[in-house]
């Protein structure tokens, strides 16, 4: 996509923005929430206004031509688009902006501009489409920085419509991609919430989390083989369906987010496009049957490709729906096949928990219900948020996994420590929702949404303060800091308790023999 | 199980053995293969009867109760039990035998025993079952060796039935663990050929394939944490369903065949005891028909729980059907629900390929077919191929996987240089199967046998010969070296060129981390 339509500031696109209209029907909802609440709007500065630092380092003529230093170039490409990255851009707050962006148009200008960085020690963070919530794209450290921006390497090379896999390159966007399969008949349907603003390789390198609620929940699993340009040479994996030759190649760099190297290409298995598709929303009185009847699907086989359960909270904000426990959303999906008889035994373990069918529908039917509301203000959530973000709320998610058994007592700390941080921080004006975004047969991956009341100038500070306090909720309890989102360097701290300690050295001695100048990605994951 | 129970030379228990008559059968079917071929009996010797050099080390005082040096004792840690191997027990063919057998029975037996191996600088093999097929457990080097057997760590040490998974040492056989599960209506459900000779530990060490021929076709995806005692300490990941917290700490250590650590313990993901089954057989006339309908089966999105395509060769020797194109034997199984819909869309996939449904049941239905021929012949395998091997017969598998748009020419080059290795080495008389153990929606795990006339004296060079040439088509062809039976030295040379440099070089530092006396199972994998 053009780079003039991308919001330098905020999600996604500039023509994505909320409307005034929008705007003012979102924050009449808001306040009715959050009464008192001063919603001034705080729009973003001009760029031209900004006291931006003159780069510090300049490329070799050979590769200037892939360099730019322009400053709104510069600017976008400074942070990802967490809420505390909004915020901070809406206040024109430099932070760390890095000096370069390169955009590579070859993967040997790939392997040219990572021997340049690697000779004369420069920093390197490859950057997809910037969509990163956790810190990932940030060069938050002293000294230069070089941001390399992949979406230049944005081809689908090759297609096997016998095996269904595809090599892509990374720097791809979800819809190009997606262009490029559907006269095929074929789809990747990997459909993360930044499906439209990052790309492949953004993916890869953080295990990004995708359509299917079962089974092929991450990105990891969809993946064939790869190619890694790093420091030390190019590794590409073979091509194969399964395998059992030592430790995996591909899972040391799923994951490794931009620090053991730079994904230029992947091999990607693909999936027929569906052809039935049928959802139902079952409503819950109790939370502890809405959970109980999704651990019963999530445990049936059955393998939902959604599986979302709601709590009250989110099933209001975003659904539309009054429900006392809990509203889930369960489908089923298939090229191959109808899945009625698939549905008809999910609803019957919901029927068996007390559930209570609201809506159920098939693909290509009309009308609004539930689970299409939920879809589509899914998709706006980031806008929303930042249109929120500019009225001095905090507007945030956070997410994780846990087991089963362990969820009631999980949720309780999670609930409670957010709760405490919102008093503090706060005054006790926000709510917090949750929904499960994924499940397992051995746990849920609960995903939490919060929103409160803050301080213009403080809501960066205040959200820290709340996200610190639930991360040490998980942390404690037995949680994954991240289940989707990555570690960046926002994670950091607990990743590091997560971590075991000798993977934790062994993943570092991996690095320096893949990157011995140490100039990827700096601060994530090792060093 | 007692350790004197189990054959020192050859595969499993001394009560499986075949019987006279059974052995006599075998012989008779197996001259009609094989006319003119001498099936003169070789017994094992009586190991009293080998001139086993003393052991050249000695344990230190506090470990000394851990540790034995009984001659059959060493010679039943020397090798695992591949044809090469059984076949040089019968030659009583010493090569390299272990120094000591020692056997931990807490996980602080098994620090003791790393520490003192890291300060003497002695190579120590992890040995679970022994029932290693790639030379896994073979002190294949010069200078003193401990085989330290894990069977004392035996334990379920924790059932989360909530969750489904359970906290297991590593030390446990197949049956043992299903006998602690059963009472509590679950199932580890991982049925590799070597289920009651095998322990979970060497399971995980050597990504070993199971029950399931669709989604959790490795030990993998059963796997929920791990607990690996390393020389550079103990490694312990969190409990998680999933995660995406950088790259996965437990993928290092699944498929590091003891060179990274010695897995104690690791909490497993359980399923309920199936309550419905169906399986069904169905022949085709032409291969490229089954090969379609299998592929078409497999990426359906029915997941079967056995999709076993057998060639018309594998048909008649193991399960005594004619056939002209293929056998595919296809079942589905679940604790939730009738699977009867998921079979019959099945075979409306196989008959649009024109497959001929040969016979179809139900669990607890009674009755011969092919499935379950194939079945009781399946676990007997082994032992006949110990009875072949005496009679100077080489019986031996290699398995391997590539994508569907690759497999006609693969198997072809395969299967060419399996012929021409025969025709060279056994002047042609000889019969090569093949049969898919595990399909994927990309392509299939190919598990070729081959069946063979030798001279006694010669067998294993003849077999290194043939195994020479097909692992070379499988490397030149871009399949995998192996699927489930893992790298062990064996496979080494083919290994070495698959996996990519870069991650060679990464995974040797990181063994320098968790090693660097480099005393665990020097020559696999690395270094």
């Amino acid at each position: 996509m053009p780079a003039e339509e991308r919001s330098w500031w905020g999600w996604g696109t500039t023509d994505g923005e909320l409307s005034k209209e929008e705007s003012d029907a979102l924050v009449a909802r808001t306040s009715g929430v959050l009464p008192g609440h001063d919603f001034t709007d705080h729009p973003p500065p001009d760029p031209a206004d900004l006291d931006l630092p003159a780069p510090r380092i300049r490329p070799p003529a050979t590769l200037a031509a892939l360099c730019g230093d322009g400053p709104v170039d510069r600017l976008s490409h400074a942070r990802g688009k967490a809420f505390r990255d909004v915020v901070r851009n809406l206040l024109g707050r430099l932070d760390h902006v890095p000096d370069l962006v390169a955009r590579p148009r070859t993967e040997q200008d790939v392997v040219d501009l990572l021997d340049w960085c690697t000779a004369s020690g420069t920093p390197l963070i490859p950057y997809g489409g910037g969509s990163s919530v956790v810190g990932g794209v940030e060069p938050r450290f002293d000294g230069p920085a070089v941001s390399m921006d992949l979406a230049g390497l944005g081809e689908v090379l090759e297609v096997d419509t016998v095996s269904r896999a595809a090599r892509i390159q990374a720097g791809i966007f979800g819809p190009a991609l997606e262009d490029r399969l559907r006269p095929l008949g074929l789809t990747l349907r990997h459909f993360p919430q930044s499906f439209a603003h990052s790309t492949l390789g953004g993916w890869l390198a953080t295990r990004a989390g995708g359509h299917f609620a079962t089974l092929a929940t991450h990105i990891d699993d969809l993946t064939e083989s790869l190619r890694v340009v790093t420091p030390a040479g190019i590794s590409e994996s073979r091509r194969l369906p399964g395998s059992g030759a030592g430790p995996s190649p591909d899972r040391l760099f799923l994951g490794s987010e931009g620090t053991l190297g730079v994904i230029t290409e992947a091999w990607m298995r693909l999936q027929d496009r569906p052809v039935w598709q049928v959802t139902a929303s079952v409503a819950f009185e109790r939370q502890e049957n809405a959970v109980a009847a999704t651990r019963a699907i999530a445990q049936s086989g059955l393998y939902p490709s959604n599986c979302r359960l709601l709590d009250p909270a989110e099933a209001f904000i975003n659904a539309g729906a009054s429900v006392g426990g809990g509203l889930l959303l369960v489908a089923f999906e298939s090229a191959d096949h109808p899945v009625d008889t698939w549905l008809d035994r999910a609803l019957e373990l919901t029927a068996g928990h007390g559930g209570v069918v609201k809506a159920r529908r098939s693909k290509n039917s009309t009308g609004q219900d539930s689970a299409s509301a939920w879809r589509s203000s899914f998709l706006r959530m980031p806008y929303q948020r930042d249109a929120l973000a500019r009225r001095s709320l905090i507007v945030e998610t956070f997410e994780t996994a846990c087991t089963w058994d362990g969820f009631p007592e999980f949720h309780d700390a999670v609930t409670s420590a957010a709760r405490a941080a919102i008093d503090a921080v706060c005054g006790g004006a926000g709510v917090i929702t949750c929904r499960f975004s994924h499940v397992y047969p051995d746990g849920p991956a609960p995903y939490y949404g919060i929103y409160a009341a803050g301080r213009w100038g403080s809501t960066v500070a205040q959200w820290d303060e709340i996200k610190a306090a639930v991360s040490e909720a998980i942390a404690v309890h037995g949680g994954t800091i991240t289940h989707h989102h990555a570690v960046g360097r926002d994670h950091r701290p607990w990743y590091d308790r997560q971590r075991p300690d000798p993977f934790a050295a062994a993943i570092t001695a991996a690095k320096s023999a893949l990157d011995p100048a140490g100039i990827l990605n700096p601060g994530v994951l090792i060093g």
